[in-house]
């Protein structure tokens, strides 16, 4: 029996590997998702990194961050960044939070990235930033009181990423796989503006072009395009996650990868 | 019994791979190649990510990019860039379309790509640059309408590749083997080019070796050297397309790759 | 039975093939420890690159940097770095000297590394600089006289790292998991900082967020995390180093790597 | 019976590999070695990318760069670099040429390489240029004819190595290892240069310095050390060349890699 609550963990445990192997999150960052029939709750790993997570790591967390279940394992510190966005934003599926090395020269330099080429436009506007020392003096720069969580939450308002100064950047979008994309770009679009920096003035969209670029990695051939290639680059890398255990393994099918195995290769069936 | 449309759709999704695998295409950009008995079609996979394509994948498609054959799965949205190219290039047998993180800078910051090494004479005297925005106003720069099209094969003229403002690049030639390296020493080329002007002002090639140094990569002694290699690395990461099904599997023999299994290296056949 | 020194040899040992698998040490560079019950002694590798050191490898030294056994191997010749430091710093239970391409650019430009994220509060405040050739002239830049290893340790002074110019940098910690912590979040740093300076000025963390922030990769909740992830990644990559000889093999277990392997995939018990 | 000539072809073959899989070789760039017995011979491979050279490729040339025996495959168009630089430099046992993406924005940029860090000083002061157009005028840039290698060789006088603009460089060294060591150390130190440069001004080391640091790399200790490293490096990538063919498969042990196979996994005989 298909369940959607099963199929949503398991694709942000997917989630999760894939923009760790794709270079947006490391030992750090997470990634969470609304509850698919619960709105105020919402779905994030135990404390771990990204890239080992497994769908049995997942929890359920009220909009206030509390487990729902008392937890046996450790909690992320941040996970505030992810209820107070919730909280605010009905609008909002799913949540990143990141110090992706493309993103953080702006986050130090405090300098905005703009977007510079098409799938650029997936990020929208220029993201707003946020400086936890503005509100809240000094601080170890986590994000782990409710009124912090609130605070970020005002900064981004209406955007999709806010830039947090000298800690990384928070996306949202109205899906897991919609996150995953504006992530993913978002940093793209770093690189290749701080690059540009050294041949010139690098020129940004012109602002009907963000709009009409900005849905471009909604289109479903878009997605099931940018879909197949992250986790096919995940599974050839073997680190494809476990199924959630307790559900039949059969249900969805393997990857079919394009590597070759031995034993394929010795009885010749293909090239 | 050898046929020549097998072969080239075998080498065709061979190519894709190899630009993915070189750095050339990731979840995006095409290459496509000239029918090799009809030069009013051309040969381009359904709308997948390159490193995944296999010959299955490969349509025949008119110059005006329909399919010849009704497609049961999704096409690139922008075939366009590639017939309009065939249609107005006679001498033109292929065709690739990309986003390089290596010419992105370029694209951006609206700076000529110039020939600065030897191999980089292959892309030849400084590529033109299309702004679709400058005819087209606000669009999200997908080049997807035949008018689109035919204006960025205008602005590619008799050039060996176009820069496409805030999009990436488009580069043709006279065989599938020479576009595929044509745009992988052009990204090289715009790499050492911007690391260049950190030290100070590169210099160009004389137009004299541009012309001169433009034929390297059509020596036969380069053509075999270049091709063995990249089929190599792209085998040895284990991402070799398969056969098109249907055709007699040992034909083609498997590369030999230089990698030791680990019966061999059990049985010490070789080191 | 559980031994303090073997487990403090084979955590030496995976420290060393950490480093190195994320890009701190490379053929050159050490990682030593206080040895667990004599502060008058330290435990390092015999002369080897760092990503295949096994704790056989491991030899015990005194303070004078002399091996406690004749040793039938050759020695760091730049022991004398940890030897004198652990003299005087006894605080200091670990030590890393390296050459990281990440902190290079700064001890050739002879320009400071500054915090500038909250990972990199974990360096401390701005780090020294100790020139080898101020007080020893002409060298081949290798500290291997006592007296430059003191001289070294001098500069250090109470810092958490020290900066020598045209070489490298040196740093220390309360213990190895400590010590490898700062040693990769200070590389992180650096890079972020350079990369940032193509765009502006990077803003430094304020001087109460240092201190703060300098404290979390201390958490148990960060250790755990991080320790697992670098664990994980140069397991997957099949360089794990063996065991000490001579004890059980069984006592710590085989990490379990994310890894599916192909008799698993066949069995479809993980996806 | 342990065959000097043997041994040196298999070196070279590993050479070739540990340059291409050190980013200093990629498809093009070669590296030779003076006959073992005959100073008027040269040792070079057939017309190959360096990451797939086998032993049995490997040609004995003359100073003037003909085949000794009646070729059957292609060879190096600019095998006269080598043959020249012989013929030129009775020192000289071991010449790599080279286009590696860390030298090249110095020679297009027409900057020097000067040593920066203790490694660096095995290159030598700085390296002179050679600009093949102020002699040939427009050429293609390869250094095909004995007029273009002898007038390289005068360029590189009694230096390590010689810059070659818009081009490449060429390093020499009194063996094979020294002159892998030097080459890949020179890239190094390219690299850390180009990138100081975003700090500020890069502090050269001073001339008693790059002296004595340039005997470093001959040091009995660091050769070892290096020569395990990155022969370890190339094995675990899979791609160690073969044995000569019709040699004994046993007289030089298969090495030992840090990987643990999944047979010794399940039997828990290393972790």
């Amino acid at each position: 029996m298909p369940d959607k609550l099963t199929d949503i963990i398991e694709e942000l445990a997917l989630a999760n590997r894939i923009l760790a192997h794709e270079g947006v999150l490391d030992a750090f960052g997470h990634v969470s998702v609304r509850h698919p029939t619960d709105p105020g709750r919402y779905l994030l790993s135990r404390s771990r990194s990204p890239l080992l997570i497994e769908p049995d790591d997942i929890l359920e967390l009220t909009l206030d961050s509390q487990p729902v279940r008392p937890p046996k394992v450790q909690l992320y510190a941040e996970r505030v960044i992810h209820g107070c966005i919730f909280a605010a934003r009905p609008d909002v599926m799913a949540v990143v939070h990141h110090h992706a090395p493309a993103i953080m020269p702006f986050a130090i330099a405090g300098k905005p990235v703009i977007p510079v080429f098409h799938l650029g436009g997936t990020m929208g506007e220029e993201a707003p930033f946020w400086d936890q020392h503005d509100e809240f003096g000094d601080t170890n720069l986590l994000v782990v009181k409710p009124e912090e969580g609130q605070s970020l939450a005002r900064a981004l308002g209406k955007h999709s990423a806010v830039m947090m100064n000298r800690h990384g950047a928070t996306v949202v979008g109205g899906s897991l796989k919609e996150v995953v994309s504006r992530a993913i770009f978002m940093c793209q679009n770093a690189d290749y503006q701080l690059r540009a920096m050294t041949l010139g003035t690098p020129q940004p969209l012109y602002k009907g072009e963000v709009k009409l670029a900005g849905l471009l990695s909604l289109l479903p051939n878009v997605v099931t395009r940018t879909w197949e290639y992250w986790s096919m680059r995940l599974a050839a890398s073997g680190a494809m996650p476990p199924r959630k255990s307790g559900t039949k393994a059969a249900r969805r099918p393997v990857p079919k990868t394009s590597r070759v195995t031995p034993r394929e290769r010795r009885k010749g069936r293909r090239r």
